[in-house]
């Protein structure tokens, strides 16, 4: 990655640029914390076919954009359309969350692998439409789930402690890694797609690296996310990409050692020893504010802001929480927030 | 802390001693997966009354160390015995877990912390039985929940994500500091009262470091942690404690650099260098076997119980799992794993 001062504020952080203020996006900025988006969500009873239906997809990615003065936006899908591209059913269950139909054998999974990235065209459109109305200087972030993370869903059918996929990670090995291998040949495809219909930078969310021991890890997030990076680079795709190995522990030091991700995502828990040891590296870091202290607001709220500015301002970084803004989260928090990062240094 | 070569293997390693092979000793090694603990406990329809009756709780205690060549006993007893002995009601709802009355007012609290010991007499009881019937080359441990793990369960009232806790931790700061300060003195009080009773070495389980950020973990842990061990060295308890903060991710590191405590028990997520970073300062460490491995079994599982005796095993280094024993795992395997620790070297 190269970048060029004229570039949006993420990319030139991304690609290991110091600058007097580092970008600032929020996972999850688009969502139900925003009335506006409550009130199109509403429109909509079914939320696949909401995050597959372009113009809405679209406008909700815009929301917080015209609201604060982020510097990316992100856009509005589900990790869980990858396995719907697969052929498996996928719905939500309102108030439950999300629910899976039976897993495919692997044949069935494959024969969609390489038609994925169409099967999910919609989300290609939804880029497109963004990035024209977007402004240049802010940038558009595309992103998939994580292979391990995705199977997690795919396997237990909903959201679960994950047990039951941990125990079928060494109780049947071979089809586990089969299984991932599927997921990361689709989604590499995918996240191309995300690319050309005009995302300019990616992020991989391993929202459920949590509690998995250095072995698995190695197996299950670290390699995977190595050869889906490699497959990217291969196909001529040369968007950055941010590796979230969310709940990593100490075993993201690991991760940035041997993922050449251009960045890596720091969750809620990471140190700030952790982050300054990757920086070091000279690659990026994204994070980590909580987003219960968000919703908390107050003083404290402030001053963790500065003390995050303070701690890994000095190397390249990405302003961001360390998960997703909570449902019930005032908006002016929000708002003060982004506007503490934008008029420090 | 020091040791002689008479000791008892777990002395030694917590000493800071390198042993041929690491003493070994299992999370929840007293419980639902041996038959014979499953008989006695439905002998008792209160599991509170049964961790109080230091006939059976002793039993328990004992159950595992005829069956198996392990190092340690570790006290039968529960975290939630500090509430009650503070004047929070606590009982069990059958297949549901924990629930606890309303949290008293401050002042109520503070007027039971000097007797807090004395209120939990019979766990002192419980240990001089087992102590009695242990041969004298097997050591005896006591333990107890740390303030903030025991805190979330007397704020939240039941098990739980934590959310309203740690929420309370931002909102309430003054508040929930004091309610820690009142554990902190009632925790080293009960310790302080197991050694007397023939405790030997001290565990203080940190369950729920998981999820909070480097602030609010310096604040509710790190801080708890050392005032409480200053507290226990004041009053001359000089039996070696672990600290075991589980889930804390990266800043486990900043746990070991900041509190004085004799090892680390890392849970089971740890890294490999994590553990060697600790063992160079010269504490020993403790773990990190996954209950999950444990349960499943095979040639994965004797692998990995190899591959931790070889990365941890030249430094001093306790054998244990990075959480309990799960309730459905085959008595057979941890026969084989402590078979395997007890064998090695």
């Amino acid at each position: 990655m190269t970048s060029s001062a004229g570039d949006p504020r993420l990319l030139r952080a991304l690609s290991g640029e110091v600058l007097p203020r580092p970008p600032v996006w929020l996972m999850r900025q688009a969502g139900r914390y925003l009335p506006e988006y409550r009130a199109l969500r509403a429109t909509a009873p079914d939320f696949i076919a909401f995050c597959l239906d372009p113009e809405k997809a679209a406008e909700v990615t815009l929301q917080p954009m015209r609201r604060f003065p982020l510097d990316a936006a992100i856009v509005f899908a589900d990790i869980l359309l990858i396995p719907k591209a697969l052929g498996q059913k996928v719905w939500f269950e309102t108030g439950e969350g999300p629910r899976l139909g039976e897993l495919p054998p692997l044949e069935g999974l494959w024969s969609h692998v390489e038609g994925a990235a169409d099967a999910l065209s919609a989300v290609g459109e939804t880029l497109s439409r963004v990035r024209a109305a977007l402004e240049p200087d802010r940038a558009l972030i595309g992103f998939a789930g994580a292979p391990w993370t995705v199977l997690t869903y795919m396997l237990e059918g909903r959201s679960s402690d994950r047990s039951r996929a941990r125990a079928l990670a060494y109780e049947q090995p071979e089809r586990i890694d089969a299984l991932i291998d599927v997921l990361v040949e689709a989604t590499w495809r995918y996240l191309a797609m995300q690319v050309s219909a005009g995302a300019q930078a990616l992020v991989l969310f391993e929202s459920w690296a949590e509690g998995l021991p250095q072995d698995l890890f190695e197996r299950l997030v670290i390699h995977p996310h190595a050869r889906l990076l490699s497959r990217l680079r291969q196909a001529g795709v040369a968007a950055p990409l941010v590796g979230f190995p969310r709940g990593g522990g100490s075993l993201v030091a690991e991760y940035a050692k041997r993922v050449d991700v251009d960045a890596v995502a720091l969750d809620t828990q990471a140190s700030a020893a952790l982050g300054k040891e990757i920086q070091a590296s000279g690659r990026a870091i994204q994070g980590a504010l909580d987003p219960q202290l968000l919703r908390a607001g107050g003083v404290a709220l402030e001053r963790r802001v500065d003390q995050l500015l303070d701690q890994w301002g000095d190397g390249p970084y990405v302003f961001n929480l360390g998960h997703g803004v909570l449902p019930d989260t005032p908006v002016q928090h929000v708002e003060r927030v982004i506007r503490q990062v934008v008029d420090h240094g």
